[in-house]
């Protein structure tokens, strides 16, 4: 059995059945090896800013790797951006990256390029096979590192004589290591702080997003008055009606500061300080003022959900305490297009179960505010900030759960980075239904020209952060990858677009014009 | 003045006079600065990797570089496989990415990554400003150094306390180091070897590829017998009717090695030794037998075209000796496309004086077969092997030559890659006429599959080198990015597309179905 092959077979063993890619020449024997053993699904993508896009949106939805395969440095660096996304959403990804043969690399061939250095910034963990034997054992250990609380992206280059000499066989899983037993001293700590009455904040990330994490916060509130927010990026939440239903921690850092300003215990569950997205002259980069005090009740890699739960114990919470969100019947929506308008026809419409890939940037906060009631979904969002990962992650999501209507809800400046995931979801026949938010500009620039005082921006300044003309036509675009859609510009059309749209499985693209 | 300012004054005064850009929150002062600063065109493209690759193409054309503005370590790393291509052509580029404000990066907010591990790859010169008077030295160090033989690309990241500090005003241009003098032993030790009347093959690459190169390269041949070759892939080369007409050194192994048992004497003439693209079982990493004795007439970093100009004396070449192509009258074709037909219908029809940029894979090799007779024309290949080279390369080469006429054309699979440069091509109205050559497969990947004796692919490998279902329908991709376009099946079909392409200044695509 050669490298590929015992790779494969040891992913398969592991676990990891779903392998997203854009293979090249120097990873031909894993393509074979594809057919040689069976169980791995492998999904091309036309570009690889798709393929570790859809690796990241199928783990959030599923809490296990897929496989990534792509070509040299060059081919992984297309992959970066969004790797960068997966790392900040601690989402386990395992990549295996072809290289040339161990012995060509001296010549310094035209593909050739320092892999490790590209991998490094956007992974835990990179290593490098130095023979066909090293590849399957490398592989299981990589996918057991991604698998640890609270997840990551492991990297493993295979040079191509790694993948076509021959091999013992497929490596044995390996076991992944638990997160940290509940600390005692934390929750002691925390539940003093909450119960001194004073103003209090906890704040979620990692798995206290997830539903077990969001009800025992919801308790450990009803108990205790404080005020609970995700994360800025969340990467996953669990909402809708029945659910308990939180904000986001603001966006821009003067927002931040005046929340925290009237804060006096921080309490952050699986979530990091927070910090201003950018800095900007005048505003600090921690946010919290000295005043506020903050205790780590559980960091990312502890299990967050876990120690919320025993929070809430320890401060007498029922389990069936904690405020949680009542079914919203909102009422249809008419006149032309606005983020407020789209938001409301949304979340009125979409069905129950539907997983919400929000790239939508500056269009997206009116809807995630108007789904608390809708019924129960899934909302996956930007976390590193990297553009171009809502439609990817819709395509990955749409893999990870066939069952589910995927809505991608995305900006159009930022779908036009990875618009090549269209072509992947009519190939598959995905279930996913695209809102393309057509502002035709980069909205959020215009409001980052404005807040660096540059009050009338000249020439130059509208070039580039208008996205017409041309405008661009996403229905065309769509059609040119195989997926029908349509165009509205009242919430009425908007809201029949959506109808025909949810009547079948199957892509589907609406351009809302706002 | 601050910081952006200084930079952007600076690469004017240093002839740097045109920037492709994708800006974010942290180049909004890059942004303002080039309102404040006439004289700088800048140019937008919908993502990065349309930006690096524009800049190849404007700089291959121009002899100097482009500025590419880019945002933080993902938007940067969307821009590394055309920056690799760039590398690896010996182009001027010069990056300016913008990076959280130097006292903001301890804070992890979640955009930050490490970019100098990023950009080092790719670069030959990596700095960060620390303070805003650093900034303009810095880049008016890393423009010279672009510019120095034979060319590459250097990387200056701008914090965004740098772009919005003040400084004492722009920096004076930093002069471009010449490259070495022609040396008298590398011409003695070709003009010897040549003359010896044993089989001889010079390779052409870097400054070599020029008109000046290649007449010196003709009369070096006229004299001495030897045979001239490019090598695999010429970042640029001026071909056509009156022009000396060499072929490129073949891609394959097998072929390399059979072409270089016959040859006793390889002179490289700014072209490197002969490697393999990538490694085979049982196969060399180097192509010429122990037999070749190969002499270094002239390195990349040398002047090449000089040194061949004193060999072609040396040798007592007049200076209008050596062969040049004569004028090919090629017959219009018929018949459903095939490559060769497609090639040929081309080099009829082309115009003089066209730029035409060549990602057209497996399908392009009859083309530049053809075209040794056409008019004049320069051609621009894929250097470094990072496909989505073309669409972006036949961007910037528009903008760098807006009198000429550029045509790319360009395999469907690596066009998808960087699709969203025909935007920028229809907002700039670039006389860009774009052939896709839809044989809708990754080709070479099918070749390369029987290569490595996997003589019945299984389903994966289909799966993973077709590119339908669904077909790609570029017309209705051109036209949702503001480019008209129409579809042709035969040779004729063809003929009179490009006559109605010809016929327009603009944007316009061609799918050929292959």
């Amino acid at each position: 059995m050669n490298g590929a092959e015992a790779l494969i077979r040891t992913a398969i063993a592991s676990g990891v059945d779903v392998c997203f890619a854009n293979p090249g020449t120097t990873e031909m024997h894993l393509v074979a090896a594809l057919d040689a053993a069976p169980g791995m699904r492998a999904v091309l993508a036309l570009f690889e800013g798709v393929v570790t896009g859809a690796a990241d949106g199928y783990a959030r939805m599923t809490g296990k790797p897929a496989l990534t395969i792509t070509h040299l440095g060059p081919g992984f660096a297309n992959g970066i951006a969004n790797l960068h996304n997966a790392r900040r959403a601690n989402t386990p990804v395992v990549n295996l990256i072809g290289d040339q043969a161990t012995w060509h690399l001296a010549a310094d061939a035209p593909l050739t390029s320092d892999i490790d250095s590209l991998a490094s910034p956007v992974s835990i963990w990179v290593r490098k096979a130095k023979t066909p034997a090293e590849c399957a054992p490398l592989l299981a250990e990589g996918i057991a590192l991604s698998r640890r609380a609270p997840g990551g992206v492991a990297t493993l280059i295979v040079p191509a004589d790694c993948a076509w000499g021959e091999t013992p066989g497929p490596a044995k899983p390996v076991a992944v290591e638990p997160a940290p037993a509940v600390r005692g001293e934390q929750i002691d700590a925390a539940a003093q702080a909450l119960r001194s009455g004073e103003p209090a904040l906890i704040l979620l990330g990692a798995n206290a997003l997830s539903v077990q994490g969001s009800r025992a916060a919801a308790r450990v509130a009803a108990r205790s008055g404080a005020r609970v927010m995700y994360g800025t990026f969340p990467a996953r939440v669990d909402r809708g009606a029945g659910l308990p239903a939180f904000q986001k921690f603001p966006y821009f850092p003067e927002q931040g500061v005046d929340l925290l300003a009237k804060v006096k215990h921080l309490v952050l569950a699986g979530a990091l300080e927070p910090v201003a997205f950018f800095g900007y002259p005048n505003l600090p980069s921690r946010l919290a003022p000295p005043g506020c005090r903050i205790s780590v009740l559980a960091t990312p890699e502890d299990d967050a959900a876990g120690t919320l739960e025993a929070l809430a114990s320890a401060l007498g919470a029922g389990p069936n305490e904690g405020e949680v969100a009542p079914r919203a019947e909102l009422a249809p929506a008419s006149g032309k297009l606005t983020p407020e308008l789209l938001g409301r026809t949304l979340a009125r419409l979409q069905p129950e179960g539907a997983i919400v890939v929000d790239e939508a940037a500056t269009s997206g906060a009116p809807w995630f505010a108007f789904a608390a009631g809708a019924p129960p979904h899934a909302s996956l969002g930007l976390t590193g900030g990297a553009i171009g990962q809502g439609l990817p992650n819709a395509v990955g999501a749409a893999i990870a759960c066939p069952d589910r209507r995927v809505i991608s809800l995305q900006a159009d400046g930022s779908g036009m980075y990875t618009l090549q995931s269209l072509w992947t979801a009519a190939r598959e026949s995905l279930d996913v239904k695209v809102i393309v938010c057509a502002n035709r500009m980069y909205r959020i620039l215009k409001v980052e020209l404005a807040r660096a005082d540059i009050k009338e921006p000249g020439p130059a300044a509208r070039q580039l952060t208008d996205l017409a003309p041309p405008p661009l036509d996403w229905v065309a675009l769509a059609r040119g990858m195989g997926v029908p859609g349509e165009r509205v510009e009242t919430a009425e059309d908007l809201a029949a677009a959506l109808g025909r749209a949810f009547a079948d499985r199957g892509p589907y693209l609406v351009e809302a014009g706002l």
